[in-house]
């Protein structure tokens, strides 16, 4: 039987998502099975059991590579894993090395979770057909990637992409990182939802908003907020907006270094759309220098959550040609 | 007689500097002329007389390749110049072509004037050794450049490396580009004296400094400031430590960003050193999240006035060698 098909993981806290992608990039199926975060063997027992009718049986005889999305760093060259807190069973360890073992010995290609996630766009969603493309992701907090002349950006360190935490106002509102005036403290949905408290505290909200907060309290999701604005609220309106131009200061401080062919938006938060990247694009087309730059495509993620397992199954193809 | 020299130029509006380097890279020597913004052909001319000695002879018989490094925006696979406000008859033209026909043939490298100068630096300067390097430039305005795994970031338009126009806090002083705010209004020479006319005229500054700025008018240099301050002006010394934490904040956002291996601070005013670099690695420091890269070298340009020369003479060196 033909070695032909690849195996993308993207391994979360709580579970383990995967797809199964053929030679040209399109997707067999896919599924998921819980993280066992103490025992990365027995997790991906458990997911390769699970993946073997798409991969023609329990010996995966049609299984040519796999790969592997993870929170933490990652060292790509060496398929080491350094720190990653959600997975304390399976940190500072030869996570490639165990991944190509529960695998058949096939060759294994590991990314961070963000970088999985803008591979999976740049090679089969919003980024495809570009060659340079930033993706910042708007979710609890806020993450991003960079693919520069169609390679992932990875660093001198593995620590490239933190765009989260780049500061746009030193006097800015505080950030989990400890510095202050982060992109994260804007953008990320804990940041936005801060605002949205700090604004009916205030008194500055509208009565929809400030009985919805009250309604939802702990519970307050910007889902719920982006539905308020939708139906035109003013002041929920307004905190996508504050949060969408200081995304569009960090998109036009991005362009202005980095020169990309296409911005990526992806992460919960986004899916509030144009509410917030529509002021993102105004303030970000203003910033930048570079005239054939100003309008570059700045658009939302098209692949939601499978982005980093299509990712992950994309880099399992390459690394499978590279050896071949 | 071998062709195994290679020649670098870097051209500014007033006057076109040379060297002459040997495969090894060691230079042989350079020097200048002056350049004719409205003819690029009588400046080439000019120029070629000039280094003729140093390449064998007026028929240039040991020259390899010729590299330029030129202000403006540079397409550095096609060789076109586009925009270049301080060379009028040399924008909008085959920049690349004129410069091979100039020197008898001979393939041509073409780059902007700060990814010329950067590449010198990375080549044989404060960048020898490593494989991803950011370059500040802190002239009257303010420059930078990026090196990824060894190669010029150039842009998907030619526009990569404006790290002088990141955005620090959107209600900062004026910039010459329209924003507020940015990198340049802080650390370029013109906004580290406009902030020093600020604190005298708000009453701020030592006897000392008012004395300065009273004496020396409008022809106020960061390098008179610097005296001041290396003789122990606690306002002078201020006006740049300000300065410094700001290029902090725009260091610890791209070493986020990009994770290279080393920061390069180039141009005036960084000849004030550690008055400027205390305070930056400082902020940087405190910013970086991966640990590995916190303390990574954020040292001054070593070649001065002639890196972009140098630079270019290395990339006349790598064209060279690709067409081998």
């Amino acid at each position: 039987m033909t070695r032909d098909l690849y195996l993308g993981i993207d391994t979360g806290g709580t579970a383990v998502k995967y797809e199964v992608a053929a030679a040209d990039g399109g997707t067999l199926g896919g599924g998921e099975v819980p993280t066992d975060p103490g025992d990365v063997a027995a997790t991906l027992r458990a997911l390769a059991a699970d993946a073997a009718p798409l991969l023609g049986g329990a010996a995966l005889p049609r299984l040519a590579a796999v790969g592997m999305a993870c929170a933490g760093i990652v060292n790509p060259v060496t398929g080491h894993l350094g720190r990653s807190p959600n997975l304390p069973g399976w940190e500072n360890s030869d996570l490639g090395g165990a991944v190509s073992a529960a695998f058949g010995g096939v060759p294994s290609a590991l990314a961070n979770d963000v970088n999985g996630a803008l591979y999976g766009e740049y090679r089969h969603g919003a980024g495809r057909g570009c060659r340079d493309v930033v993706m910042i992701a708007l979710g609890t907090g806020v993450g991003g990637g960079v693919v520069v002349d169609g390679k992932l950006l990875i660093g001198s360190h593995f620590g490239a992409g933190e765009i989260g935490h780049m500061v746009l106002d030193g006097d800015g509102p505080p950030c989990t990182c400890g510095s202050r005036g982060c992109l994260e403290a804007w953008a990320g949905s804990t940041g936005l939802l801060r605002a949205t408290r700090e604004l009916v505290a205030a008194g500055g909200a509208s009565a929809a908003l400030a009985g919805l907060a009250a309604s939802r309290g702990a519970e307050l999701t910007t889902r719920d907020l982006a539905e308020l604005a939708e139906a035109g609220d003013p002041a929920a309106i307004g905190v996508f907006a504050a949060a969408g131009r200081k995304l569009g200061q960090a998109v036009g401080n991005l362009v202005n270094v980095l020169d990309p062919d296409r911005v990526i938006i992806g992460g919960g938060v986004a899916r509030a759309g144009d509410l917030i990247l529509a002021p993102c694009r105004e303030v970000a087309s203003r910033l930048i220098l570079a005239t054939e730059a100003r309008h570059l495509p700045i658009v939302p993620a098209e692949l939601g959550p499978r982005a980093a397992a299509v990712g992950a199954a994309s880099l399992a193809r390459e690394k499978a040609r590279e050896g071949a």
